[in-house]
């Protein structure tokens, strides 16, 4: 029986020649060590997500001539590889993707006589959903059968089978078997893709299942890695225990793998944030200083008249703590000037419009100035309580060459803070005080920290509730219809009594409810198609989302129900 | 046999109250006129490009909800009409959608004998394709068949059949019947819809056609109307002589209406342009003021030590020709002030960067705080070849709450400047200077208009050359092929001769051609992330073209080609 490689490749989407490379390079290493049959990810040639320019017919031809190159160089070996190829040729048997539901309809035999001098191309367009192939030698004898299905459940007599599982990090993907009777090997690739609005980290999860559907060899999650397992060994070796993995551990990971290989891909070797002292841009700080190293990090703090000594000193703090170059940049005078600039020619300037000339100022006058001096980029360190509901300035703290916490809850940038003080870095390189500090943007005398003053967001619902507009597409019909009942706390997963002690009377709970549903639905979808792109943790990140700028709309059964709830 | 009622309505996506009211009215108003049959758009109650919210629950039976009363309405008129449900239920018949491929397999039956109590659904999800209906009488005598089928070809027998076309306008877009041997109504929604990114027209296009594929009733475009047809009639109405439209005419329509409709979708009456003297500016400003009348629009000029008087004169007059409000801010002052604070810590800031700071000074500080002052927004002005190589700078000139013109080459812009002149404003009002300068962003000593110099791009090339890239998807080795083969102006459009003019040698042509394919797939693509929403009249906007930050790719032949050439 054969043994077998399986490789969790990092694949470059848009890039055949570097993959192709790196290929060959992986057959030679297979081939050295004994194995029979190497594995590589799904579209490990091309990549998944390609956009149109990776269709057009050259590239799609150059990655045709990487998978003729690497199908000469699988002698004495079978390599099974995905690429996407124009259609089914004389040259290559083709396997259609699950994307548009068409299998082959002959399954492809390979003679196990001639076992080392075949290859065969795994080939799916675009993005896929993870597909089966199976070896099987049951059909006919002395033959390996090798069959893609779609509603794969049992495969009894077989000798095992591959999944393909190139599917994006979440933080609730698991790693699990199925009891299919007959061992499974798992080969996902890793690296990060996009769609351009959203950056998806590929963290492998390549595995072995043993017959009974328990893991038995895990490749280490975001490492590039050649595993090799003999077939007859999978069913008597050891199950593994998987050991239990924290969200913010699983966040941090991902997030720090996806900035890193963010700022490869973009060819960034410097980063500007700017800090404030609240707890956003101090994870930024915190974060891109361990991935980039504290010399190619610069801090900006860029105070306004409302900005307080407390969070002044912690930002220097802050810097201090982590070993970065600190600037301190008043933005002060240049708010005034734009401020006389206009009142000057009669236009009047609200408090308001203030606070966004001082957002704009920082972001788009100061940090893209200091990042482009220094041919680095600026971040943007939005979370995602504040994208959904566009609490943030277009051009000022919603610009930046990528969002990191932007697929984050503000409670997980607080666990994300925690965990890289007590875990990554062993100390308090974010100060407790950024922790323990009321959260504001301080643009104005109502944002006064001093005085305990700050958002109008209480994250300890509104995190929830906001989690219940964009990943469960709850709209306010169903959320009021939990509320009338006592279940909203329950249903939206947050702190039970919170409702009542947040929002004493209906009235309260339905002016809430239907601003921020505004927000979402309106000025947030606005601004989020002009936001910068997104890190995403989850299966639903905003860029996959998919939204329309269409106005605010409540259905007549909501507003009936308020009604009925108002005249009580 | 019957008159027939056709709605070319418009169609608010997202708002199925405001649009059901609108169809009972019509109802009203098609029953009153004695018609039997009143036909509406595709998903006339629940509008086509509804993004996730839309497919909410609670959406979708307020949807179903608007679509009962509807039928409910529908005493002694056929009614039919679209909207999304959620699956096949007892109280409807639904006919599923293009996109996804499953038709009825039982056609409706609408017995002619209670023809006037019957109406029926016409239930798509999400974008489809166009598709068609019959009423036929052939099958069962006294019955109509109420059909829908993919690959409709001939309908001989049929009483007539129905087209849903609502499809967006696009340039291209050619109104014409098929040879099926009966007639034909085509009823198309009017109004605007978008993903997000790209804000899409519909024109309407509706028009009944005869049994020879002829037209012979054409309702008026981007307008709505009520229109009526009597089936008995149409193979012996006068077959209609369609105007030649000028592409110039086509786009102002589409684009006035688009800008128009946009404009009362998000609530805006006051709007900012940043005006440079150049035409992309100019355009705008003629367009936002026929649109919005010149006492909503204001004009800004902000001149550095880089503009020229001619520009500056040249953006004056413009405002006086228009009779818009008309401000002059300065921007040397803050730049200055800026590139001091970051002198003063020592960080060195080139001229370069100089310019990029010029250009944000100008939106994120200037424009934007004007148009929050004035409760309004200003605009983008970028056209589709910045675009497509990002010759633009992020939150500077690439920002703003739409780009209009961002779907039109550069000489589709200098069409419509003289366009607007000479057919809708009748007289100069985009002065000639601005049409015959040369185009610069004046950022610089090297793009002094005064001695000539401007942008680094050559459109009557480079119009073409792009258009190559985004619209027919065509990359640098098919491009470097027609080269080679002296196919190049005749594939891509452009004047022959042009590249031998412009590119003398082989190494000058590649050496171009790899800068903006580099520029295109590389910065482009960062920077179009962030663009403001895209008005589209071409079937490839930019948002609708799927796009990945992938970076920068040649493939094989491509460097085979090229070093041959190189080496000749």
């Amino acid at each position: 029986m054969p043994k077998i490689a399986y490789v969790q490749m990092k694949v470059s989407a848009g890039h055949p020649d570097v993959n192709t490379k790196k290929i060959l390079r992986f057959i030679d290493e297979a081939r050295t060590q004994g194995a029979d049959v190497v594995i590589f990810p799904e579209l490990a040639v091309s990549g998944q997500m390609l956009g149109d320019t990776g269709l057009a017919i050259p590239f799609v031809r150059d990655c045709e001539n990487c998978s003729a190159e690497i199908m000469a160089a699988s002698k004495n070996i079978t390599v099974i590889f995905g690429s996407i190829m124009e259609s089914r040729s004389e040259r290559f048997k083709v396997i259609e993707t699950a994307a548009n539901k068409r299998w082959i309809d002959d399954p492809v035999v390979i003679d196990f006589s001639k076992f080392h001098e075949q290859s065969r191309i795994v080939s799916t367009r675009g993005i896929s959903t993870p597909f089966k192939i199976t070896f099987q030698r049951k059909k006919y004898r002395g033959a390996y059968i090798f069959d893609a299905r779609e509603n794969f459940v049992d495969s009894r007599g077989l000798d095992f089978c591959i999944r393909f599982s190139s599917e994006p990090f979440n933080i609730n993907k698991k790693i699990s078997g199925d009891k299919i009777n007959c061992p499974m090997i798992k080969v996902g690739g890793i690296g990060i893709q996009n769609t351009g609005k959203t950056v998806f980290t590929f963290d492998g999860s390549s595995a072995v299942f043993n017959s009974r559907g328990e893991i038995v060899q895990l490749a280490e999650p975001f490492e590039e890695s050649l595993n090799f397992i003999e077939l007859d060994e999978i069913d008597k070796m050891t199950v593994l225990e998987l050991p239990e993995v924290s969200e913010a551990e699983k966040i941090y990971r991902a997030i720090s793998y996806g900035v890193k290989s963010f700022l490869e891909q973009i060819g960034m070797k410097k980063v500007v944030i700017g800090v404030s002292g609240g707890i956003d841009s101090a994870v930024a700080a915190a974060l891109y200083t361990k991935v980039l190293g504290a010399e190619n990090i610069v801090l900006v703090n860029m105070p306004s008249v409302f900005n307080s000594e407390t969070t002044k000193g912690l930002s220097e703090q802050l810097a201090k703590n982590l070993g970065c170059k600190y600037y301190v940049v008043p933005i002060q005078e240049s708010v005034d000037w734009t401020v006389k600039q206009l009142t000057e020619r009669g236009i009047e300037v609200s408090s308001f419009v203030k606070e966004n000339i001082q957002a704009r100022d920082r972001s788009s006058r100061i940090l893209a100035a200091i990042a482009a001096s220094l041919g680095g980029g600026f971040t943007c360190n939005a979370n995602k309580a504040e994208s959904t509901v566009g609490y943030a300035t277009l051009y000022g703290d919603e610009a930046g060459f990528l969002s990191a916490l932007a697929d984050l809850w503000k409670y997980q940038v607080y666990d994300l803070a925690r965990y890289m003080n007590e875990k990554i870095f062993k100390r308090e390189v974010i100060p407790q005080g950024i922790i323990d500090i009321v959260p504001s943007a301080e643009l104005s005398t109502a944002q006064n920290v001093e005085e305990g003053k700050g958002d109008p967001l209480k994250y300890p619902y509104h995190d929830y509730l906001f989690r219940a507009f964009v990943e469960y597409n709850l709209s306010p019909e169903s959320i009021l219809r939990y509320y009338k009942d006592g279940e909203l706390e329950k249903e939206i997963g947050c702190e039970a009594k919170l409702v009542e002690k947040y929002f004493p009377t209906a009235q309260d709970f339905i002016a809430d409810l239907e601003r921020w549903w505004k927000q979402f639905t309106g000025m947030g979808v606005a601004k989020r198609i002009q936001s910068p792109p997104i890190l995403a943790v989850t299966d639903m990140p905003f860029g996959a989302r998919v939204e329309s700028q269409n106005g605010v709309h409540f259905t007549k059964n909501y507003l009936e129900l308020r009604d009925k709830l108002l005249a009580r």
